[in-house]
């Protein structure tokens, strides 16, 4: 190239790394995650070309993912775990060199070999639904295709082949399954022509200044949408109660006792056939997923120390649901609960779960109307992925009648062992019973599903609800297991 | 078993509850970490034993790890990366179903083929340091060996393959394996064992109760120290600077400068064949760690984008190191650094790094002298720990002069795209300047290992200092990988 030529490149080149940087400032500002993805063929420069971004970008806020022959333990979890356990924060840009299209092509192929998914058209719709998450989210998602001439692509190939450092790179490379790559990936863009941005890889200094303008531009568009935002007035926040509740909860109750004896004749029984199943799923790596929701005081950990009592403690974990820490709070709020999701054939346990973001942030006003809305598609989709991997999932909520719960604080209140369980938080929750009634109600309408439909449990009768819960695991897990 | 002793090791398995759950709420707010390691034989009982003191603890506060046969991406870390990013925040107690020690027996009996170390020697002094930083931090640290009769054994092994449940279970043990872990795992355990509790596993409430009563013990008598020390009079701050610095910086600063025509001239050069090196160490399986720390306004991170400039973006990874988070700050300040210990192969580059516990930490009084001596000796563990493995670790200090940090701070303040670049933080550590330089001599003749040298690096002419590096750089891994 001409010499006059390479500096204007250059020039236009350290302008936009300039503007680049400057509407990265911004929109860590403005909370605005950014994701970036490369797909493109073997030898194809995407690797220049997102390195070049990587270097246009505050090492700071930034973080690199390359997609690779999924783990032993990605294996072990859905599809998109990985990914979505590498969302950037809402401080973030995230690259994905090669991204969950990689992926989803290898699988359909079969290049990997993802147990427990049945065909591939339900990634597809996973794919969608994530990419939806994300966007709702307020997440720039930015999808480059590098295309490359033939002619091009052999000078990046020989150049490998011949450099003695890079020749066992060129020996890996598996020509037909990059074909029938290139011929996948084509096809989904063609589809959905209007979300990618297809660059042609001829030269080198411009084709990076064009990824680079790209992005200038989408971060620029954003930058002016978000200054627009914040300039004009908040949104009148909406009612967030009708104070008309569905009455779903008080249909569902029930005034259910046991005795003593029974309870203790049932127990034991129950709780090694838990363990039998346990071992069973574990054979049959299946994931079992049981979440616990309830009133404060409604016997949920009581409940759940019943349950793992003769579990193999290597294949069970309990995860309690605390408010999240900061690093939490900057991603979407299924983040956490996508890092806890458990391998194939494990028992999780939730204390608390996803459903906070529909219960006590709704009620806290920490979630809009719109947010909660979009929570219960989010956590039906996020449900429906961990069925469409295999996996079982069995939600309870613990009712208790508000007398019930007045006599258990005080009773903790009494009892020097227990009073820290009790805390002014408790009585404050309590104060908007009905407006957790109205929100469970919502819930429980919203996200029963088929795949995942929600158990009532009485619990005012602590003993009655423990053998109720493990009848239901019991009778659950059996009917998937052995087809009964 | 008479009714009569069932209830009595009922009673006294409750009160052992109540009380370690008592004693757990203690230790948090004294933030006291606690770890809790079950080894034994196959079939020994330890599953049960670390379930039932699993059960007896807040599992708001409990984490539960199982050493499972490596996967591959531990595989491509040192030996003890799953435990140190699995060791307890200060606010929990962490149960480990077989441990390190487990492991190191895989491993020096050709069980678990973990490349990159050479004989099994250096594996029992990390295991060594690695309690030692652990106790060192305040960590309780129990550990259980489960020992039991080969007749109650059986008796366990028959009814594990008498159940169609459990016996795919029954199926998978190796008996040579046990037998020679049982022998290792007892020698190991006749050399410390006053760091060990033998328990006997014969009548199961019985040991339970044992088990349980051993960690309420050192509990109980942890929580009568925290309480006596929070008693007396807070400990006078020893000084933290003598005002007398060594002189090792200064001794290592030189005057070097380049000019524009010689640094063109380079930069290409080395930057490709870095990128030659870096698919050589990926061939090899070697990771390359390189430490950058300097003066704020150096040029670390020009210099950082020049090395990376021509590397692929999938091999190489940038960790720059802010203000710990709020979980961050619960753990051991080697923690964070831990998590991001480079895969084999890889290239991990830290702006700034574990360092700061020498430097920043000690000048603001984060640490005290006892602190930073401690951490001189982790630091060089931690450094050997990466090269036992393989690795490769480079640091540099980029050294400038007071009057150039000046001249480049007002620089940054006059430059609209530079000035977010300067804080008032900066110019707060600048009044510290004679701390930092005490800190820095102390920090090199401390640190400054055969097996991981300083480079201090003069910066104030940083078109120099880009080139040094990366010679350093190339001339270091050359030797490693051709034996030059």
């Amino acid at each position: 190239m001409e010499d006059s030529k390479l500096k204007k490149y250059q020039k236009e080149k350290d302008n936009l790394v300039t503007k680049i940087g400057y509407l990265q400032r911004l929109l860590k500002e403005y909370k605005v995650p950014v994701m970036v993805v490369f797909e493109g063929v073997h030898a194809s420069g995407k690797g220049r070309l997102s390195n070049e971004l990587l270097l246009a970008l505050d090492p700071r806020y930034t973080c690199f993912y390359a997609t690779h022959t999924p783990t032993e333990s990605e294996l072990r979890r859905p599809f998109l775990w990985q990914y979505f356990v590498n969302i950037p924060s809402n401080a973030q840009v995230a690259i994905f060199y090669r991204s969950w299209y990689s992926l989803y092509i290898s699988m359909k192929n079969k290049v990997v070999d993802f147990k427990g998914y049945n065909g591939s058209k339900v990634l597809v719709k996973e794919m969608k639904d994530f990419e939806k998450t994300l966007e709702d989210n307020g997440t720039i998602l930015i999808k480059f295709y590098v295309d490359i001439s033939d002619e091009k692509r052999k000078e990046h190939l020989k150049s490998m082949t011949e450099n003695p450092h890079t020749m066992w790179k060129a020996q890996e490379y598996d020509k037909a399954n990059d074909d029938q790559y290139k011929k996948d990936i084509e096809e989904i863009i063609k589809e959905n022509q209007k979300t990618w941005h297809i660059v042609k890889y001829d030269v080198r200094e411009k084709v990076i200044n064009e990824v680079l303008s790209t992005v200038a531009d989408t971060l620029e568009k954003r930058v002016k949408e978000e200054k627009k935002k914040s300039e004009s007035e908040a949104p009148k926040r909406d009612g967030y109660f009708t104070g008309k509740p569905s009455g779903t909860l008080e249909k569902c109750s029930s005034e259910d006792v046991i005795t003593k004896e029974e309870y203790k004749d049932k127990l034991i029984g129950l709780q090694k056939e838990m363990r039998d199943i346990q071992y069973t799923l574990y054979e049959k790596k299946i994931p079992l997923i049981i979440v616990y929701e309830g009133w404060d005081a409604a016997g949920k950990g009581g409940n759940i120390k019943r349950l793992v009592q003769q579990l193999d403690p290597t294949g069970y974990q309990i995860n309690t649901t605390a408010a999240p820490t900061d690093i939490e709070l900057r991603h979407h709020y299924l983040w956490r609960f996508w890092q806890k999701v458990p391998k194939t054939g494990h028992v999780c346990i939730y204390d608390r779960s996803w459903y906070g973001r529909v219960m006590v942030e709704r009620v806290e006003g920490f979630a809009t109307n719109k947010d909660v809305n979009r929570a219960y598609r989010e956590i039906n989709d996020f449900e429906e992925t961990l069925v469409n991997f295999g996996g079982i999932i069995i939600k309870f909520f613990i009712n208790i009648s508000k007398e019930e719960q007045l006599k258990r604080f005080e009773e903790r209140q009494g009892d020097e062992n227990k009073v820290w369980k009790i805390t002014e938080d408790d009585w404050r929750n309590r104060e908007k019973w009905d407006k957790y009634v109205e929100s469970i109600d919502d819930m429980l309408d919203k996200t029963s599903t088929k795949i995942a439909p929600w158990y009532v449990i009485n619990g005012n009768d602590k003993r009655y609800a423990r053998i109720k819960t493990l009848e239901i695991i019991k009778s659950v897990c059996e009917e998937k297991l052995f087809d009964r």
